[in-house]
């Protein structure tokens, strides 16, 4: 295939914030919080979630059509249910994306209580 | 593309089990044992292959069509062994999945041993 | 689609090193370090992106046209930096992926410091 098959979306020299496969599939990078001064995980999910929806934007997609979605919690067992409150609330109805949550043991962040990777159709 | 391009299968607030895009790529959601009264990683891996195999049924694809498997073991050092032991045995001969597995901390419930992702293609 | 829609490369058992879907999507398993006698980050993080970039090279890959990344490391907060130092002088400039990066509790071999998993656009 030609090489403008893949489009890149803030890229740095560590990676791409979104990258766009013949203009079919949006990959986002994972995705963390900004603010981390002491925020719950309600907010730092409200966080990451906005920011997956910025990006989607830039990139052609759309929360509406994300395909799949994979969450890492440093602290599963305390934020799974507060993190689901926000999720369930931010995705439209009848939209939901095959999901996987995980536990995991550190973040590149030690303030960081949640990442979030997501694949989305391009619209 | 047209707003049908995506087709969601068992779909939830939270997560959709199955999910197609254009037709062509199967995405599961996170498998998880449906049987947890004390199972060991051998039956819970029964279980949990079990279920992609229907899952993947429904979506329109097949167990000798899986494009990549990431495994993740809340013991993988104990586990590992026993969890690939009925793992070679479901994967049919020359169709095994790029796999990549790991060990984390916790799963969403405290009595899965295992969780496994799955993306097909569809036939 | 035809039965031939999927190439796998060096299949085994449990995985397939590299699996081709409809000869546009290049999916790597999770590549780990093959020379463990005691090496640091440093050393197995080129490691696995030397195995990384031959085996593209094989399915019809390249290291410039990576879509995804998944790094889990088992020692984050000592190693993500000068994982980073490697991976950066890897990445061709311009060509960085969409990344993630974990901590986990484990992986399959104690030894192993990192394994990393990438999505790739064939050539």
């Amino acid at each position: 295939m030609a090489s403008n098959d893949i489009e890149r979306f803030e890229v740095a020299a560590t990676y791409s914030e979104a990258v766009v496969y013949i203009g079919a599939t949006v990959y986002l990078a994972g995705q963390v919080p900004e603010n981390t001064g002491g925020q719950d995980i309600t907010e730092q999910t409200k966080d990451v979630l906005s920011l997956i929806e910025q990006r989607l934007t830039v990139a052609g997609g759309d929360k509406s059509r994300i395909l799949t979605a994979t969450i890492y919690l440093t602290n599963l067992e305390r934020d799974y249910k507060p993190m689901n409150e926000v999720w369930n609330q931010w995705i439209p109805s009848g939209t939901a994306p095959a999901r996987t949550t995980v536990g995991v043991s550190t973040l590149a962040s030690s303030q960081w209580l949640i990442e979030i990777t997501v694949t989305a159709a391009r619209k």
